[in-house]
């Protein structure tokens, strides 16, 4: 099986985490292949970066997804993941879908850890969009940018764990799904030290993905992600 | 005052409607300038053609946004909206929430007649994120893409008419959101066969941006719409 | 274009106060009579005062709105809306409703800041009647009486002030809606002290009015807001 | 135990009808006293009806009320209830509540069977009101208006049973709520033709009235039912 | 009229004091027997606990209900209440929902204080079921287990109290509902230190039972709650 | 690695068809092992049914799950999901869930399509308690009991594709998840002739647990899930 994993922000170290986290949970026999878009913002905090990422990303999963199994998008925003599912023929899962459906299995409120507080809307309305917001304890924001993540992974640990703890403690959350892919690395060390299931929508999207092929289903053409109508698009 | 109305389809013919309808009932001392992105799709009709014309579409709020009070996004999927308002030094409305909003206030409930049933979902999505649902009876859909509403007026009437009937006697529906910029230059006309209000998202939008202004509200920038952080974006 | 506001508190110096609001806001050519009924609660402070105020803003509805373009009811539980629309012949636009509605246009959420803390479960009931609970952070309230607006009002903007930083900082509000027509001038005193958008329902209400007027928009007739059967009313 | 059903509605056939209602389920040693407001309309069907039967209530509570245990307001739009319980010293029940609520007691979800179809969005405002849209399947209207149920016995129970028989056959309905207290002699000829338990709310209330005494509980002053403020009422 | 309170718990003491309850509510001419079934969890905190209880409850249900006129389940996770529902010829009513129900009536919103942190999602999950999360300000919980309430009152007393008050003060809650049956006893000490309404789910049952056979509601039996299917079942 | 699939219904059959669906889509390297209840009823069709094959459920769960990796309840109605969490030390997955989560990663919406009518309130339910209403577009029922799936597939097929098509062109459903264990077998047959992804929960689990496993993420235990507070209980 092949997956092909895009990091929709165009950081090169973020990547090779990214790239790191999936195969370390991929099976045997999954092959994983991560790529980020070869233009648009460096990360995404907000809702002008999901646009242009999203963007560049759905000329990746156009160029490359029909050489794959399953394509996962590595933002926490799920930066263009319905139009993906529109133009890839195979399944296309979000990292931040996968870690909060994955959470319902394990818990029975999850809360979303995520980088600076200026996000927080913007995931509170994804949750929304997926329907789970009776799932969701809380989304709690930290002083990080998506960067600080790779760049100082320990001071990136102490604020994940203070504020999973606030959600543990006052939210009712009973796990936390890790808001940005930067933070994946850090997923069991956290897990350690709330002792409650921490995840990271990069593994969860792997191993969801790994299921869809193994099962056979594919994504519902008939009206949300169907392809495209045929249509002029006027080039750049 | 002076107000940018985006046509995120690059149909010409579609933008010289919107603009009509747009200058139409503006006040006068509006004056309206109507614009659509140098690329991109035709018309939008699911989540990629969206994602694209969204893109584009950030290009033109950046820059010519500065020129104006407010900016008007005239897509009923309202491309873009959150995004530009993180880039617009101005106020920006988009035309589903201004048609949604301004229905709020002659009906208890409205229906949302728009193209294609495939957008269906699409524009459930957003009156779910407007947190509107409580207020919208139905999205009805009909057979009509967004071209053939210019192509063929009276076809598209007709079926609008019968989309928004079914809404009245079936689903409960006070008042009909046209779905589609295109089928602005229809309201008047669906609105007699009706009997309910019927509302362009063109029109509502103007009339709010012009309120906007008179009253001097700004975009909040305190979280959700907050200027893009400072960072580097990967040129195409 | 005229405009009846009828304040349904019988207090003649917050009906002056809130004529001077709806005036300043309204364009040129807007011509604003300010009313209040003839009996009645000086204040409205809860359910039995709203019934009184309702009834006795009903008789003004009756008498007087024939002779206008549109009604603006200017108290914050919008007293006897919904009836209006049942009797009046032009659009009537209550103050929470066009502040809230206004608010989703520069927000990503609001906060109402209004008067003592008995509304506030009232207060909740017309955020929820109007289906706008998505996107209400809170409703915070102080130790304001709807008379301690009109009668310190720095005072008043201090208490404001204060809810609405708690707004802010810890329910996630990005805008602020006056929940009482008293405080409406403050309005601009307020904003300037809080740095995100700051509503009062007159001003938003008036600007709502000429619009709908501008656009020739009626309230629905079907079913909500239909004419009352004919009958027989037994007289006091 | 002395309870006072109070009939919104000014007809006294209906009054008639309410109190036979309230007395055949009344328990022995429970004493009924049926009344109506001295002014008013003589039937209740929309908004503006509601506004002026509920001030009339009003007056009916604050002059009556302390002579008795309990208060019945008979009118299924629950006219003046919240306003009733801020002025009255014991315990206020409206019909609607009392038939939704002990309907949740022998239904998964029941149906609101009620008169004209303009009725329909005020009482599923009620519903949401009460916050239990999730325990009722639909609300079915009729083309009998409130008095017709007192005119024609016969035709409103045919009219009654086929509503209720598509919100049962349609809308998952396992119980029908009468939405009129003019229904209420019909409640056990329609609940043998239907097959399911159908709720009078007059019934529904004296039974309730009648436990809320039993155990001592009064309505709560904390917040939204707190006597009014101490103010100046203009009078009339 | 003679009712069937089922103590789920197998703990005599308890079973006592929810006897003791039941008819100090009941009225005159009402017998009460209260029963707890001969196996099972000596108290019930948590979902495996229920699961039993409930499976031990239904045996006494199938077994004596047809003695009675209505059967009260009496532990506040309502164990087994829909099956019993199905089996019970006669009315079965729940602990919590009729807490939750009543309390309706008398508050605008209610919170239910209980014992462990354990069960805040398994109640949560119950007002969700029940629909009732509108009313709900919020779920509170204790140090105290189940039988705490009964070694040692008037320290479960002081808890309840400190619980409430938090409820009251920082969640709006209007009402307490006591969430367990061990906490019956002191329903009365806790309203008059908390100054609101607290709620005791035996005595509200018992009520409700009472008003439902005046009235002659049975259990509908056409979807949720109809018979078992024929089927063999194994045994054990 | 080893999962355990646990059959609630005590049919020999049907446990067969489960075995085999289960190691059908179970990767290589994975081992299932598939038990039903020594007792209990054969189907199960409701809550009675539910209560009993949930406590049965439970006891296989204590002996037996300790030998596994993970744990699959494997009946529609999760019987005894929640309270297996509590006593199992590995991960478990009920299929009702299982196959609604994973079809939100390949369709918008999804409907369920099981058997009897009596079942549709109480699976209505199901997706309430794990909030996945807003994905759900509808529960369609087929005259079908659960062991006439084992009976006469074919003829199971016919009614569960009548269902199937009239939910994706009725409701809008995107996908079918199938609401019983029985009709696994029939997945992809109905798959093919339906046109949208078609679900059965038991190989929906088994790929969950495998990623569950993989990614060793365990069942929370800080509340909701947390091992049963030591005490008695009473033998049978």
């Amino acid at each position: 099986m092949r997956i092909l994993v895009i990091n929709p922000n165009t950081s090169d170290e973020m990547t090779r985490d990214i790239h790191d986290e999936a195969t370390r949970y991929a099976r045997a026999g999954t092959e994983v292949e991560t790529v980020s878009p070869a233009w648009g913002p460096r990360s995404i905090e907000g809702h002008y970066d999901d646009i242009l990422a999203a963007a560049a990303t759905l000329e990746v999963v156009r160029e490359r997804a029909a050489e794959f199994d399953g394509v996962v998008v590595a933002c926490f925003g799920d930066p263009g993941l319905f139009a993906a599912r529109e133009v890839s023929p195979v399944p296309v899962v979000g990292i931040a879908e996968a870690s909060m459906l994955v959470a319902c299995t394990v818990a029975h409120r999850f809360s979303v850890v995520t980088v600076l507080p200026r996000v927080q809307p913007w995931i509170e309305d994804t949750v929304r969009l997926y329907g789970l917001e009776a799932r969701c304890a809380s989304v709690r924001t930290t002083p990080l940018t998506v960067l600080d993540c790779e760049r100082d992974p320990a001071a990136a640990e102490r604020e994940i764990v203070k504020a999973g703890r606030l959600a543990i403690e006052e939210d009712g959350a009973e796990a936390i799904c890790l808001g940005c892919a930067g933070m994946g690395p850090l997923d069991k060390a956290v897990e350690r030290r709330l002792g409650v299931p921490v995840l990271d929508g990069v593994a969860c999207a792997v191993k969801l993905i790994e299921g869809l092929v193994d099962y056979g289903l594919a994504t519902s053409r008939v009206a949300a992600f169907k392809a495209p109508e045929a249509k002029e698009y006027l080039a750049r």
